[in-house]
């Protein structure tokens, strides 16, 4: 069974875009009598992980924006393959909370490694899903097939160990660990899907 | 009035995709001074709820994907039918939530017993669905009213007494409910909807 | 300025989607020791106000997507006509969580009326919406524009009064007033947009 | 690499939607024995700061669309523009959050400013997005890029210095504050993207 992938992109864009927007649930009006803005701005925790769980949640989403335009048809293992990276995707929220919760804390080597580990999962699962389908005949547009097969998968495969030495350093300090998440998320927007869209064709 | 199914999956696609991220609302952040790791790890319940639910709407959204493509027209009970069955997808967080609440205590069983009867009501809503479309001349391509009103249904029926019977079980072991729940939706993700999809013919 | 109707049905089933699935969050899990099953029934004014609201909203749906079929184009002021519209659609949660809160203590009957309250200018937005579209030449198709702008409307407005009649009922009896807004929704299934969608022109 | 604009006009669909459904979030149900109605009375600078949030977003979404209409292609650089942009948009929750708590106490001047600053910050992400559009050849519609790249975003960067004005404002009476924030609202309402529309060509 194949078929096109405008459902499995609605629903991709779906979980993306609230994924994306429940990450606001985390930012919490302070409690406070006086001195709002101190109490503000003494959250940045939050902020910085809300930024950086935003634009790698957008970044991401561009790149399985890229990836699905270069498919001519979804078969029903790679519909289960993009649901596995779903699961990691909106499930985002949740290791964001846990990071800024414990960001400051003697806790935060824990925090910012399960945020990592998270991250590298993630990673993971986009990449099965685009190997599966340069292996799979008749998924991929005949050039994005051969494009992505080669230097793309190497390239994006990096992201993988170095998501995995992030969750090691934030046993060092969790900072570093955060911005070493934060650059991954530059390189990933600096990393377009090679080869013709099916509009292309 | 029948009018194309265009809509009904936009709308069915946007529940489904709320549904199955705001299972994440129910991960909460422990709150700890020392040992945050094993806090973490404490809460499985949660986590393996929150997995059972999440690859559960994902295959069920596999499946309405795959009936919605074989439709060429949808009309007005047709709506009202998917409106009824999206109703039990979209309250699925929260028997989820009772039930990782609740799963390692001696309310285990019953709140086992509310979720599998949760999931057994929306597969009998989604058959309903599906029953009616192979009834109704003109909604579904020709070789798929074919296809699905013979085999297709029965299979797909044989999950519904296994969910009351994962119902009953709960009360004897609720973790073998919760396995059973699980193989189900491997079950299911198994029998795809058989027959030309619209854009086929 | 006229457009295509294609991002505002986009937008707005984005809006519906997500307002009947926040409903879910007003269902709380009990915190009980014992007797799960009976903390779970005493639920009941949730679990009602639940399937009310979501059926509202769904048969709304239902009925929007049978108006919006019927348009070839849409203008600025009718955006902004359903922006207005739809903001009484997602603000339905809060009348829906004041209900169930309170629906079986003595501020009842205030609870009722502020839900049939909202549903009567809900319902008073989207006959404006509807009642500017039969106006402006060109909007509706020509077999719509005709038949909606009769007896359509005046049986559409009929909904109204009933609503307001419900809220003065919730002050001598609240359940009968949550009753009378599910007989309305039922009224709304039973009455579908009439004329020829812009697909079948 | 260049992309039609359909699934980024989703994925900021989708994030509207939510952003604008999450408000009803801040929107609390009282706790009290008497007096029900009083109670939600005295809630009005939730309900204000609920409906400016509202109509903003919703004003935002209609020029939002107006653009992507124009748009006949789209570029990587764009794709992470339109992110950026939609952060502001998915964080307003927050601002309106704490507007909402705090307009009527000695910190109300505070959370106005914040709230203000975060508006004219989202403007200034939709401007950039908009003169990037005008600048980069082939994006826009020939008619639209000449049109916008005028008179348009003149008038569209006053909104600028306005809401910091309000933001200041704010300072001396927090209420006013948001009355200028209301009025800004209109004002983008009576702004439409001038231009030919890409289904127009």
């Amino acid at each position: 069974m194949t078929t096109t992938p405008a459902r499995a992109e609605a629903f991709s864009d779906g979980v993306f875009a609230i994924a994306v927007t429940l990450l606001v649930l985390d930012l919490h009006v302070p409690d406070v009598r006086s001195g709002l803005l101190d109490a503000l701005g003494s959250q940045w925790p939050h902020y910085a992980a809300y930024v950086v769980s935003f634009v790698t949640i957008g970044i991401i989403w561009v790149n399985h924006h890229g990836f699905f335009d270069r498919l001519r048809r979804v078969d029903r293992p790679l519909l289960f393959l993009n649901l596995a990276f779903l699961l990691l995707v909106s499930v985002l929220p949740f290791p964001t909370s846990i990071l800024s919760a414990y960001l400051q804390t003697p806790q935060g080597a824990v925090a910012a490694a399960v945020y990592s580990a998270n991250m590298a999962v993630m990673g993971l699962a986009f990449g099965l899903m685009v190997t599966y389908a340069t292996r799979r005949p008749g998924l991929l547009t005949q050039s994005a097939a051969e494009a992505i097969g080669g230097r793309f998968l190497t390239r994006f495969t990096l992201g993988g160990p170095v998501y995995v030495l992030a969750a090691a350093i934030a046993f060092w300090d969790p900072r570093v660990s955060l911005a070493i998440a934060a650059a991954l998320a530059v390189y990933y927007a600096l990393l377009p899907m090679p080869g013709q869209a099916r509009h292309g064709e």
